[in-house]
């Protein structure tokens, strides 16, 4: 169900997709130019890199690079000439040592599957794939601590977690692709978060290499450790940019058996929101997800992927995906019974469906998680992942959609139970016009109803200028003291986060 | 039943407590000097702070200032002259700026609940006390996210909460005195931890006033954030030594109607174990508390309690206590049925009952909750919170009761599900040669089996100097560094976690 979708790779969008993003590529359409304080790579640099790595770790391969220059979706481009695949911490070390001596820059990247052009350099940044440092370290089945190097692929975790009993507490959409390193980077959010949380708190210890080549070895694999700053907090979600995250220790739940999933048509947004209400009354301890596709969302998809329509005859604005997971599926069974029926009788919901197999589990899944493929397919499309109170968060969307009007149609989905919307703006080519309609208003609307401006995709290279939107003068000034102290000459991955 | 048990104020311990405690005071036992470079208060400081907070603000009443000096345990005690109450996040910027200016040294106190000496001045620091900061500013009943002032006391939230179907997903003895901006600034842990996480999962935001008198507003309350760095997650465990916290976001679950404690016999550790696995098993998403109590423990808190032993005929060596809480009672009474069953049916238990009522419900509770009580009636106490692997854990308490032979009985329980080992050597009075037989061997035998020397209490001044057990030098000068960069005067509560 779950675990096959997951398998789904990232692929890439298609012709259109491509030339469309052209004309959003970097720099041509960015005011950033490259700092010449770097220096420019030379055969003497080379040549140490390739002392340290040795052969096999050193890319100057053109088609590889060429992969490793450009983003997933492909919007994002740069033009490193050397990828170095560090086969272990102390060569991680060594390469951002002689970076900071020599003032080169850096890129750290894991699976590259991010959608703010955060892992790709933006000019010739020497890019650091953490790839190769994939080995499992250790597992304790008493407390199910998991810790492992930076570079294993999130599926090849949770398939050994599964093995055991237990399940990785992050799942999304890219698992097949992405790193833990990236994960832990960007502080990803995903799709099991409504139930167990933020990276914040899942993370119990990191191994961080800071650009003079200091190890920070903070890799406590302890629950609870009240032993001065928690200074590993910091480079979750730092995105690379305040050191190079090598090993991570993970508090990791058990995997229970029994999983439902119900698809529900609601007529307004006032329903949905009290439907989550309900949904945590009735379903408490094994409400796993809340996801919300509004009817722009699902024709988008039904249109693009062939997907059948899970209510034929439902014509609602809202539909919702609600999953239970729990150790006993009697009980579960019966707590979804009880909302249904609860939430029915008090006219919430208008039409529904709880899958019957792992068929139909896996055929709703398909349908929320085909919505990102489907918009690429549908033409141009720009994106945006917010953070808004969720009684604010749907106003945004018909504000935009009046704002619009015939320009483009605006498509609403994400995770309504965390009060994150992916918002999408899709139109048939990208126009200046459009954008100038779309931008800074987006920025603007949500900075003024308290929201961020980037919920769980970080800032990377696209919203780097717009960190004033949701962070204070204050504290973004204090980030950038933070930033100086860690990486004086700011080598890791610059033009980002708070460039 | 939880609840009644947390309306239990800390109490006083007696005379023989204070008088054994007299012998462990600050700073005769202690190497640490009053730093000179501290300004002495002058009657012009005493002025300047009364324009700040009005009279009604500044104490120096000599009784008001006992308690204030004085620690829970009585086992710390400082020698401030001046107490300050602010009433708002201005007043403390204004009085950090100032004192900063001055070099006029600060402790932050909340509810002074705190056992490792943090939250009373060492010397002559001044107190700034954030009792009259209680106001809840919102609660956002969607969402469940509560904002309010730091000085809030976590029982009154926790009750504010109750009234709207909520709870605090932070629960310790301590709660009908502990300021939410302490439980925060110690990272507290506690009783519901091992279902709802740490606090750097559950705090969303934080405003704090750094020593300078900047204000800092990271008071976000969305559940997704990834704009930058997370700058609130330093604050969180800093016990003050950073920066102030003044505002806190909090991310609340929803009240659930249905608790089970089971109280059952163990005859040995590796059973003890092997019951955390089955319950999670089949407990699941409805485990709520795993604690551990030995028989030494047990038999203290009876002895100094009045309580019956819950299993009169069981002569075992390890109790455990485990609680479930859910939203359906007869789903939960099902699972914990089945959970005994397997577990007797395998021979990991030997005894056990389940609580019938809310009365023994409550009862149980009091026995795990008195122990703590119970070791002050007994005599003098040397008390180490520690986190342990698992596997480990019991092994340092028979290794050191072996050790100590007839000088002092070891007593061991804690949260087990957490890996949280409170160990206690209980002896007829403080003795210099028993003390060199426990210190350092518990923090290197701690350090050596990768354990932390503080799992919940923090370092505090009572074990600033035990920092490099648990800490990389290289992370320990990171902390200098962070400490130099937000508090360059060192004003804020000195002499503690990194001093």
């Amino acid at each position: 169900m779950r675990r096959i979708l997951a398998q789904r790779r990232w692929t890439p969008l298609g012709k259109k997709w491509l030339e469309n993003c052209r004309a959003y590529s970097v720099p041509a359409s960015s005011k950033v130019v490259r700092d010449e304080r770097f220096a420019t790579l030379d055969d003497q640099d080379i040549k140490h890199f390739s002392g340290i790595v040795g052969s096999k770790g050193l890319v100057v391969d053109k088609d590889e690079l060429e992969v490793a220059n450009t983003d997933w979706m492909r919007k994002f481009k740069g033009s490193a000439q050397l990828l170095l695949r560090p086969q272990s911490s102390n060569q991680v070390a060594e390469i951002l040592k002689y970076s900071s001596s020599r003032r080169i820059a850096v890129v750290p990247q894991g699976g590259n599957t991010g959608l703010v052009g955060g892992s790709v350099p933006v000019f010739d940044e020497v890019i650091v794939n953490l790839g190769a440092m994939n080995s499992i370290i250790s597992f304790d089945e008493v407390s199910g601590i998991l810790i492992c190097e930076a570079g294993c692929i999130l599926e090849t975790l949770d398939k050994f977690l599964a093995d055991k009993g237990f399940m990785f507490p992050l799942d999304l959409g890219a698992k097949g692709s992405c790193q833990i390193g990236g994960n832990v980077s960007t502080n990803a959010g995903g799709l099991r978060l409504i139930r167990y949380g933020s990276l914040h708190g899942n993370i119990l210890g990191l191994e961080v290499v800071l650009s003079d080549g200091t190890i920070l070895d903070m890799l406590s694999s302890l629950r609870k450790d009240n032993t001065g700053y928690d200074l590993k907090q910091l480079f979750i979600g730092a995105e690379g940019t305040l050191g190079v995250v090598t090993k991570v220790a993970v508090l990791t739940p058990q995997k229970l058996p029994s999983v439902n999933v119900g698809f529900l048509a609601c007529t307004d947004y006032t329903s949905c929101q009290k439907m989550l209400l309900e949904a945590r009354k009735h379903l408490g301890e094994v409400l796993s997800a809340f996801e919300f596709i509004d009817s722009f969302a699902l024709d988008m998809v039904l249109k693009h992927s062939g997907h059948r329509h899970p209510l034929p005859d439902a014509k609602e604005k809202f539909y919702l995906l609600i999953e239970t997971t729990g150790s006993n599926q009697s009980h579960d069974k019966e707590k979804l019974d009880n909302f249904v029926e609860t939430v029915l009788t008090q006219g919430l919901v208008v039409d529904g469906t709880i899958a019957q197999d792992n068929t139909q589990i896996s055929n709703f899944w398909h349908i929320r998680e085909g919505i990102a493929e489907a918009l690429g397919k549908a033409g141009a499309v720009y994106k945006y992942d917010l953070s808004i109170p969720i009684k604010d968060l749907y106003n945004l969307v018909e504000i935009l959609r009046e704002r619009l009007g015939g320009l483009a149609t605006v498509v609403a989905y994400g995770h309504l139970g965390d009060g994150n919307l992916h918002l999408n703006i899709s139109a048939p080519d990208y126009d200046e016009k459009l954008i100038a309609k779309i931008e800074p208003f987006v920025y603007e609307w949500t900075a003024a109803h308290k929201g961020s401006v980037s919920a769980e995709h970080g800032l990377g290279f696209m919203k780097a200028h717009a960190i004033h939107y949701s962070r204070s003068p204050e504290t973004v000034e204090l980030m950038r003291k933070m930033k100086a102290m860690l990486d004086p000459n700011g080598i890791l991955n610059p033009y980002k986060v708070i460039a």
